[in-house]
């Protein structure tokens, strides 16, 4: 494993490659992780009752990025863990995660999700709730298993936490006079408190001082903030086939994402009562989609979107200093700038 | 305390009291138990997000009968434990069966739970979704406080085998060909795992041996068996101020419950051609409930499901046995008959 922390990496870091590339690089590096973690993931979603393995499958196995069981994976390699107690943290991490799409595509009535029909458009509602329910009590389990109540602590407390930043989602949906503060509390909550505790577990695993746990965690939830930010400003700019879900499906749902709260903030009388028709009463036609995204691009309300999300990136990288420059240390910077560049 | 296991009882047992009393006796035995276990539940509910208390609110305090955390705090007790760690945990069983609560009015569509509106049918069914989430991650965070790594073995294992069994019983739905056997997988996953996880915790949180353990979780598994097989007969025969939800859901529903298995295996042909449509094709006219209810009166669906019932309270009873007759015993062994004697 040549990937751990250590001082004899050469301390002339390459230019970094923003662009998928970053993503490619952390896989490559963490392999036979990442493969372990895939095999658990498939073991342990197993249950007599044939449908939950089914549905799970659908979801999990279709191709997701496995982003948050890789930053496990990474951040314990990087603090030099040389186990494989995080192989199966990472999988907790992807069930608790996965839970949470299951449930979010029921109250978003999505029908799709990673390009595909979503679980819900095939499976039907109920057995998303109940499989969701289902992952969530099997990441418990693996959890238990490995024995850690700091990383039971650790889950736990984030799984609360994205159900808080979930239910104020839906609180203020339809609601333009959110302030940016209250929405930052949503993805905070929904996106980042897993992406917080993904990273800190790695700390934990490997049996390091707190102030690294603490600094990963860091690392973690600017991260998640940011990713956040750029997935909102990608659904009033990608493609279908780039973003692999409905194209203003944030729109026709009423959600407040920064980009719709920049542009009404920027516009006049007129422009005003468009948001307010389209988002706060609901009330659409064919052509609002397009008068959305030309009064968002007006505004350059993307723009000041991502430059926030460059901010929490900056922060993000910003709590990597304390460790050591590793190859692995590298491919996380790398990752978190190809979490802002993903806006062509 | 004088309800805990103690050689100088009286070994003359009183005749039982089948009926309300049990419970009311039970309650009263363990009254400041209860009343810590209702202000742990209120306070660890709260949330700077306030609809998560208010819809909390509207189904925990809304006087559910409280019958898993007090076998909770009952077992406990007869296992002669004399802290405060049983309040805790039974605040996280009916944080779990409240969770699942919520989710299932929403896969059941159910616009009554207790006799009063049910959560979803008042805060829409994505809030009841993401509340039962957050309750069941809070369950999870008491625990983590608790520190028992068994207590989270048992009841993150309940926890699945609930998912477990709720699908199923979506499997099973409409079909009138499910054995018997699947029916009774299907009640003992969606309710029995739960009671019997709540009592074998009784003598965790105790710290008695693992026999005692495996003789309270016996308990609790025939318990809750014969509970729910009460509950399936209550749907064909309370009235509704009894029953506290809409008489007939299941017929409705198209649920296969032993009731309907059972009247539909004494059935002559035209009979079975009228289940047929009314469970397999789920097409009903406002005639057929009145129907439903004359063909299981006169296939004595009813004293045959009770039959059962009193089987599984039978084997529950049993499983008190190795315990000292104390007067939480005793009472134990009411709230088991009172839960067959339900039926008028």
């Amino acid at each position: 494993m040549d990937v751990v922390a250590s001082s004899s990496q050469p301390s002339t870091v390459p230019p970094q490659r923003p662009g998928e590339d970053a993503l490619t690089s952390l896989i490559s590096l963490l392999q036979g992780d990442l493969e372990a973690c895939n095999h658990t993931i498939v073991a342990r979603m197993d249950s007599p009752v044939t449908l939950i393995p089914q549905l799970a499958a659908h979801i999990v196995a279709a191709g997701g990025k496995r982003l948050r069981p890789l930053l496990t994976l990474a951040c314990a390699r990087m603090c030099g863990y040389q186990g494989q107690r995080h192989v199966k943290l990472a999988a907790c991490v992807e069930f608790i995660h996965t839970a949470t799409l299951l449930h979010d595509d029921v109250v978003d009535e999505s029908l799709l999700r990673r390009g595909m029909a979503s679980a819900n458009a095939v499976f039907g509602n109920q057995a998303s709730v109940l499989v969701g329910d289902f992952l969530f009590a099997r990441a418990f389990q693996l959890m238990v298993e490995d024995g850690s109540l700091t990383v039971l602590g650790i889950l736990s407390r984030a799984a609360a936490t994205i159900a808080e930043g979930e239910v104020l989602q839906l609180v203020t949906q339809n609601d333009l006079s959110t302030p940016e503060a209250r929405y930052l509390d949503v993805i905070t909550g929904k996106t980042a408190a897993l992406f917080t505790a993904a990273c800190e577990v790695g700390a934990v695993v490997a049996d390091r001082p707190q102030s690294d746990a603490s600094a990963l965690a860091e690392f973690g939830l600017n991260l998640g903030i940011a990713f956040q930010l750029v997935d909102d400003a990608l659904d009033y700019t990608a493609d279908q086939a780039v973003l692999g879900k409905t194209v203003g499906d944030d729109f026709r749902e009423g959600k407040i994402t920064l980009p719709v709260l920049l542009a009404y903030q920027a516009a006049n009388t007129a422009d005003q009562g468009f948001w307010r028709r389209t988002i706060e009463a609901n009330e659409q036609n064919e052509s609002d989609l397009d008068r959305a995204l030309d009064l968002i691009a007006r505004s350059n309300a993307i723009g000041l979107t991502l430059d926030r999300a460059r901010g929490f990136a900056a922060k993000a990288k910003g709590a990597l200093d304390p460790f050591p420059e590793t190859t692995l240390r590298r491919a996380l910077l790398e990752v978190t700038d190809y979490t802002v560049n993903r806006v062509r």
